[in-house]
């Protein structure tokens, strides 16, 4: 008999299915990845081909060999500024697509990914997407500011040179809004954070929990919507990514370097989605909001049952996934 | 310049990428895929094979060789019934997963898809889909039915014989309670029906209509969230599939085996999602909801962006794809 449960946070119900389920270990990735070079001539993220990119927005170091770059996307999903007027030709609304889209390259090295990144460049990272939020979020035609990485060509990405992207948008985002009204609802009826609701059943439950460190913690969700879903929160109640403290920040970079680790290592390198949840910017205060990253292991493919409904059917248990990577 | 786009019934933002734009040819299938026989020996749909999956729930004609069989699925996502009772431990919502879960097999050629079927078996498949629904929406525990077809394993199809999959759900998904919640306002505001709205508008503009018959309507939608993405409207405005006429069920196979035979001629045979949207059961009057059919071609992957934010990247314009589709 499957299961439905419920996200406390966003409300969202997916299918536990037991008659498909399978044993955690029957996700690890079947082929072989080829091995990659640390350099590719061909690349246009690898160094001596910084020409074949728009002009860097930031570097670092500044001088010298360069560990971190930030340049536009070539082909930007949205681009300039400008005021947001929504027109509305036969009562269709439509605007021009002003925001902005960045790519940043994590590494001169072809052939690392965040998980194998050295701790120092995973920290470092974290410090370039602060100064790009600081950056972007006083443009008055910018609403929400979206920081995602996608690992591997079933998680949609073209180019294997280890990179983040960054899109600013002129709009906050549904899946957004619905969070934070969800959020604010919860507070509303409670007067709690339903994040820091879901940490504290979470720590005291133990079976999902995939890691726990002093200003973290990893999470298999209750309600996970693909195997091998995660969740990481920060323990201190803040809505604002850009808010985190020097220790939380060396603290969030250990442990992204592990949990992407443990999954790379466990399941042998699987292609995924991560996405940062952080509030919309210059809203009416969004204090009941809790800010955290999403990671979506392309494991199983969302057909026309995800699509119509918006429910999931998750073919493993979250506890069978975690103790798996806790293993 | 890109261009957001709303669609005017599920408020949903898309962006028009002109940077990254694609003509609609670009998206032909490139690959030819590899012939299929009519009878694969192996294959658990196909006549002969009849012991290999679950008794049969209901065969179209009922003697003689078969057409149409429905079977469970035989490894159900939801399955059995009873009273749904929602437990929180721990302050977690769960509760059985009390459902259905068919297979409707289309054919018994192993080599056709919907696309290509006789005309008549079209037709017959949306009697049986009205037969299926029937039997299954007074059952005390089904809230909701979706009725859906993933064609192609980029699709989430694991059996190429041609199928469809019926899923009947003890909660109203998100999807549907949010398209009816947002009709249900768009009546309040304005005294219509957004659907209905929308066709209007869509009737006059001219240019992303793909299709107009005497019942329905196939739209690109001005919001598409993929290349090609396919609407179908039925002119009368009604709530519930279930409730078609025999004329507009005549009406709605030519339709669906016209729209699909042009992607299939036109892109090489693309793998798509097909999504009946249909209201949700025995719930507060649903009349200002409106039934139509979602199709999704799987030309392009949903990543980081499209997964944290809700907000799709469409690389093509609406207007050239329906266009295009009109040849």
């Amino acid at each position: 008999m499957s299961e439905l449960r419920q996200d406390l946070a966003t409300k969202r119900w997916v299918i536990i299915a037991t008659e498909r389920a399978k044993r955690p270990d029957q996700f690890k990735r079947g082929d072989e990845k080829p091995p990659v070079a640390p350099l590719d001539p061909k690349c246009p993220f690898c160094p001596g081909n910084e020409q074949l990119t728009p002009e860097v927005i930031l570097r670092y170091p500044q001088e010298g060999p360069w560990e971190i770059r930030v340049i536009p996307n070539k082909f930007p999903a949205l681009e300039g500024s400008g005021e947001v007027v929504v027109h509305e030709p036969h009562g269709l609304s439509t605007t021009n697509g002003y925001g902005s889209h960045e790519v940043i390259i994590e590494s001169p090295k072809h052939n690392l990914s965040f998980a194998t990144l050295p701790p120092q460049a995973r920290r470092k990272m974290l410090d370039v997407f602060e100064v790009r939020l600081r950056s972007l979020r006083n443009l008055p035609h910018v609403k929400f500011i979206s920081i995602f990485r996608n690992h591997g060509r079933a998680a949609g990405t073209s180019l294997i040179h280890p990179h983040c992207q960054l899109i600013a948008t002129p709009i906050v985002p549904t899946h957004i809004r619905q969070e934070v009204e969800e959020s604010r609802r919860h507070y509303d009826d409670h007067v709690t954070c339903v994040y820091c609701e879901m940490m504290d059943i979470e720590s005291n439950v133990g079976k999902r929990v995939i890691l726990d460190s002093p200003h973290f913690l990893a999470l298999a969700p209750f309600a996970s919507r693909t195997p091998f879903e995660m969740m990481v929160l920060p323990k201190r109640h803040c809505s604002d990514f850009g808010e985190m403290t020097m220790s939380e920040a060396n603290d969030l970079a250990d442990m992204l370097g592990t949990v992407l680790g443990k999954m790379h290592d466990r399941l042998n390198d699987p292609d995924y989605n991560l996405m940062l949840h952080t509030a919309p910017l210059r809203d009416i205060p969004q204090d009941c909001y809790h800010w955290h990253v999403e990671i979506l292991p392309k494991l199983t493919i969302a057909a026309g049952f995800e699509l119509g409904t918006g429910i999931y059917i998750n073919s493993s248990k979250p506890e069978e996934c975690a103790a798996f990577l806790r293993g």
